[in-house]
């Protein structure tokens, strides 16, 4: 539920608004507009608030209908979100492109990696400490080495990094570490998870469960946002279909759809939506002709020899020609690719 | 299985590969390439034709995993194929967009949208006249009368028609009317259809099932070719997921995976995938980056009013502002947007 | 639409109101409860025709809000439809079990099968002269000669035979042969065919198709008996879905699903769900215990040797242990397991 | 990996085997069967261990095609696993029932609930404490306090409790008021978790994620058994399809499947599959007849006001009427419906 403040209307007055909504043990979180004040009303309210908040005269209007997640949708912030990650924005103008490879497997092989990544114009560094295996006999990541190793190579390259964050009680070790924390697409479901990285501070990347809907997402979303964390950044990777030719089915209609819904930024994973290197330049194109904000791909020096996800990992030569590839569709889509250092 | 003889080789030479595989019941088709004849062998080989055929000398080598769908594979032809319809060539350098109304519903209401596609600048004119559709009591279309309609529209337009066929006796009927038969999703499995348009001339547009793979839309299109009918074009239009928020989900890594199976050119179908019109822009920008030769897309004057699929026809409006969005993504892909009379 | 007369009422009071439906271009269809007329307006009614009906003194009430596939509706006729075929009664209180190979592959193999059908005690024999194959090149079935094979086995053990029929210009031929018409999954779209099947007097089993949903199955089955034959089987055959490990998913929750909306019988299809005989008892007996009215199973004399299906079909010893594991179930849902002549 | 030794073989050999794998960092299990000892290798084995063990002279046979989830195969323990949860044993002969609320709403309500499991012959209580919901503003579970009650109503009625867990740092919490932990959908690819349940000692209920294939289920029970904890329970709950009609789709087919390829005990959920009371007893009859061990349904005294679930939470009435009819069910599988005090 969203109430509609003018935004002229007397600060006694709004305080008067927000101080009622928490007394009947709600929180507000507002948001300005040009004109408005918009009132975002988290928690469940009680089924007579709406009248009772539409009675008060320095509402003008309460948005009953509004979705479920007010917190992350356009209704209660218009205007695009934009999140800094080191010295990269993101949901700006231009379009960021984070790679790297799936795993941290060594510190040279990580350096080799950052450097491709470099070199073909990536924004971000990408590459898994802790990693989520479907088998408990498979490699599982080097952990805190690995964390150390990535910081390592943002001492070394300037990039910034991204790691994934599988359980609460280590948000607090990857967030000493990492510019921000990803949630993967097996935990975009683990609550109690997306709570921890919404009571800190370090910007967070969101990417879609592989059989969840889109409106799930966006109340996954909503948990980060109303623990506190507005740093948020969403990320399609394909779902789960009957469809075997590809890993995954990337659902492209995502993109337009989030961003008609929710303020946040919006990334597209084409490597694991492919699962096959040669299919990942196509799906990177279309990701942003379709409105995406960037993209996060699979590199790796060697892939052939990649602990995990080798099929799908571009070789530093095919990053490099993919990027080139993009340049134009991002001019076409009347923004510009970020390449920072080439 | 594919028989590669050289191309220098005698015609003598080349003849006895033919007569022996039709000997034993098959048949050949022959696709030519700088230095090679690649012959595809057509049928069910019995299990000792390979080592026979590579024991002739003429026979350089013999292909026998490739895939089942021989002739429409990039095995055997190599270069991408081009379909003419009317004037207008789809599957080389220009991308083709087709619109029109979702069924014809009126001279005046399918002359009104024709000329509307004209102005936006749509290279050919779609419309149902037989529509199948899931309940008994919903319209199904105005038969020949609408066919009728078809033709004068493009009389009058100049726009050649894409229209829908669904039984095998209507093939010939609606062949003296159109200019490109549609097979729709429902029908992709209908393989006595498939048959009969591949047994007649015209070009055949055929769009893959709700819940069809891709290798099942190859084999289907291969129904077509080894009918005898070459002249035929694949379309992606999305899939049923557990997704509820579109009306299908667009598979767009369908575009490249069968640009690189199959030479026949691969539009998509923007309009069922989204099922709301608000989507479809995204949705064909991201179907062209992906390497789509064209679109397919639904149109309507008015509609609210429209019998069937309104909510994702795009107005005349809407459909000039998507195809001007269109152009920079074609020329960033290389390509040009055909706008004939724009 | 449905309207309720009672049945006391005039015949020339309830005629007036079939006139009256008649004289705006729609049908009429009756069924008689205890206590009431149920008329199932047939086609798409005017806005105003329901508050029209309703303002007739022979009418009690108008179910605007009925299904919109009004005759085969529970609403329309409450009591379950009984359906023969040959001697054998389906939707009854007896579990009816069709046994039979995917294809009909040659005079001997199927009088092999058929008598293990009557070995097993199963009712009625299955077998395909006309299959519907993913690709052009496998087998399609020996056509008419398949037909005349099927006559000659019924002859001979007194089965009442099964087959399908894929194409509307076929559909007199194969009823000319069969005691009951099979649609197969992939024309359940398919509604010429649907139609045509219809129009002719023989009883016809319709499968779900694999993409399709329980409403479209019922609308699918509302254009046979709207074509004017009310002879009508259900089948569920597995749906599918993501799942690898089977070759398709059974969707169990469809019986009683169709069992509340619709008083046609409903039979269950393991083998096509399971893809592998092991699986088949096991299904089979769920079918059962979730309501079913009897099962369609694939059985061949030499499964390995199979033309097709091999994989899922069982054997004539593992069917009749299949069949005796099937009493049990059946009794403890107060029914009885037709064995007629084991 | 599998290592096969013969029963008769000196103990001394045997210890010689296990410390060779334990050399090269793996761990092993060993499970026995009448004539042999089967050891299951646990973790990633280097290329050459096979080769290596086959050449011990007290190795029989090295199983290399193997599982890759080792513990839970029957290859490595042919016989059925039962796991004692308080007084009741599961996997055993005798079907056994939970039942009871989706979530712990109140004191009153639970004592009301877990008597009309007594009265309907359940033989274990359910209810949530922490509640894994999609919403952040839906009713999360009373923790500890509703934990507390779960215990209060086992000392009431002896019933033992199972409740679910939905974070690592809350099983030692939960494992001190409840007698078996249940891992959720949601939480199924959550390995943090499964290892965590894993270390402990009481039983743990692991429901199929609803997009998880049956491997990774096993894959994901093989990380409990990994850590130590062989009381492992499955539960095929429905997985998410294109179907809308239920709230998920049932999958049978994974019973018979699950039973062939684990010694592990397997539950059927009918409640989460179908999403609506009146679809329950049959799913519950046909779980039993595909061959599970038992169900996990929910019941609520006052559906209508209940906080979660309440469409698809059957009666004290329903309950009682559908236990009845498993009663039949049970006895034609060859086995017998525990009903504890009723």
């Amino acid at each position: 539920m969203i109430a509609v403040i003018d935004r002229q209307c007397s600060l006694r007055a709004k305080a008067e608004v927000v101080r009622f909504v928490e007394g009947v043990g709600l929180r507000v979180q507002v948001s300005e507009t040009e004109t408005e004040s918009l009132l975002a009303i988290i928690g469940s309210p009680p089924a007579d608030l709406a009248d009772r908040l539409e009675a008060m005269p320095a509402v003008q209007e309460v948005r009953r209908d509004s979705p479920p997640y007010a917190l992350v949708s356009r209704e209660h912030r218009p205007e695009p979100s934009r999140v800094r990650v080191g010295n990269v924005q993101i949901g700006g103008n231009e379009i960021v492109v984070i790679a790297g490879p799936c795993a941290v497997e060594s510190r040279d092989g990580l350096l080799e990696a950052a450097r491709a990544v470099v070199d073909g114009g990536g924004a971000l560094l990408r590459g898994g400490a802790f990693k989520p295996r479907t088998s408990p006999y498979s490699f599982q990541g080097l952990g805190e080495a690995g964390l150390a190793m990535l910081a390592e190579a943002r001492e070394i390259t300037g990039l910034a990094v991204v790691t994934e964050v599988v359980a609460p009680e280590d948000v607090e070790l990857v967030a000493s570490y990492a510019d921000m924390l990803q949630i993967g697409a097996r935990n975009m479901h683990n609550y109690r998870l997306l709570s921890a990285v919404g009571e800190q501070s370090k910007p967070v990347l969101l990417k879609r469960g592989l059989m969840a809907t889109i409106e799930e997402l966006l109340l996954a979303a909503e948990y980060v946002l109303s623990a506190g964390n507005p740093r948020l950044i969403l990320c399609e990777r394909g779902i789960r279909t009957f469809e075997r030719a590809t890993r995954n089915t990337l659902d492209i209609c995502a993109v337009p759809l989030l961003k008609e819904a929710t303020h946040l930024p919006v990334l597209v994973d084409p490597s694991h939506a492919a699962g096959r290197r040669e299919l990942v330049p196509a799906l990177a194109r279309a990701g942003i002709a379709a409105g995406a904000d960037g993209l996060i791909v699979e590199m790796h020096p060697d892939p052939d020899r990649a602990f995990s996800d080798g099929r799908q990992s571009l070789t530093p030569a095919g990053f490099k020609s993919m990027m080139d590839g993009l340049e134009a569709i991002s001019e076409a889509m009347g923004r510009k690719l970020l390449r920072p250092q080439s």
